[in-house]
């Protein structure tokens, strides 16, 4: 299965005084990516929620190769690495649209969560979410 | 009543490629000042929401004078400028700390919500906050 | 001439623990919108800057009418309401996308100055930009 | 050498609508962990980048252990982990100041760059901030 691919524009305040993107602000990208891929495959995040589960970040990971820059389009692209019965591994690739030079390899490990639980404990993932997450064979 | 007076350092991740605080970030300094007042008052905003009150900015407004850079030390000076019986009104004046140069003037008014309504009505503030807010003489 | 249209999407980051977009972040969207009807006239933002003219926020207030959720899609509104000599004044309206409900107005006054100032001091309009920006007849 | 301790206080607009902070603004809490930690070594980074040097951040990891929730006071210790001839490496730990809780355990690896270079190319650490910071026993 290919990388989902998505595209956001950097804005002006996430710039630091360095002139690049403020490194932080990779998180954010790297959450549009796996909502937009959770939502293609029919694995809404907002509803997922809203039947009473979420998805807790437990481990961040950041490699930084070369600076975005204000304005610039950066490509998203975001794969599922694995999904076991509790959690999921998200990989990402960030790159300059306009040339394809990557910018940024993340990670981030997400932990299935009862919201309805007083103290939101970990859970099982929900079937569904699983099976529809889970990597496929191109 | 004097001003209520609160510090607060430029973070690397505040500043933009201008090289000065990026404007949206005074919203969270002047937060800081509302909270830190309020919590010198014996009107936690936690403890407030705690008890199921939230409340919601309605309006905000800034007129900035000069630039804040990275690492300096600011002075929020925040007052309560009117309660009314549903709304409270913050002023704030944001300050170099080094030499009291006038930085950013802002205002903002929030609204009290009912948060266990289902959809988070606008509500009577509790007495309590009413009278801990109410701008007094010095 | 028309309002400038753009669309955002809200991100989980944006939202606060009252489970709507935290004010401030209403902003950002607004940067947004006005870079994009800049961008849209042929007065990129970007490209000014690198011509040595920035456009400093001087003053910026919003009223908030509704909040907006996680995962809506938001519509930015931004027009030129006036342009001088050595400012633009932008006004916004942030409306719900799904149904049109107004959300957020806001407006913000951008101070023209000179980047390759030590000082950055304000200075007049490029007159390019004047004549691209300025409110026209539909 | 001890770890060097900083308290910074939960903002409003950190937490997100699963109403504890947000991960991204970890690394802003680690930020001001390693500035304060350099400036107590008097090695300030603000300093740093007047002579023409800047630390950009390389790799970041974290790892979450417990939710951090508004207006806590949270302690961000932070240890130079390794200093070598281009970069340095700094552990962090962030508790809840209250109870000693482990909140999220995280590393940066910074690279020095040369903001006078037209491309800010990697270059070595001056000689005064390695001193500085290389770990010592305590």
């Amino acid at each position: 299965m290919p990388d989902h691919e998505h595209r956001v524009r950097v804005r002006y305040g996430e710039t630091d005084q360095m002139g690049v993107v403020y490194h932080a602000n990779y998180l954010a990208y790297m959450e549009e990516g796996r909502t937009r891929l959770m939502a293609s495959r029919g694995a809404s995040y907002a509803e997922l929620e809203r039947t009473g589960f979420g998805l807790a970040v437990r481990r961040a990971s950041m490699r930084f190769r070369a600076p975005a820059l204000y304005d610039e389009e950066l490509l998203v692209k975001t794969r599922v690495d694995r999904v076991r019965g509790a959690s999921i591994n998200f990989v990402y690739a960030i790159l300059r649209a306009a040339d394809g030079t990557l910018l940024c390899e993340g990670e981030t490990e997400l932990a299935c969560i009862d919201l309805k639980s007083p103290d939101r404990r970990p859970c099982m993932l929900p079937e569904s979410i699983r099976r529809e997450l889970e990597p496929r064979e191109g």
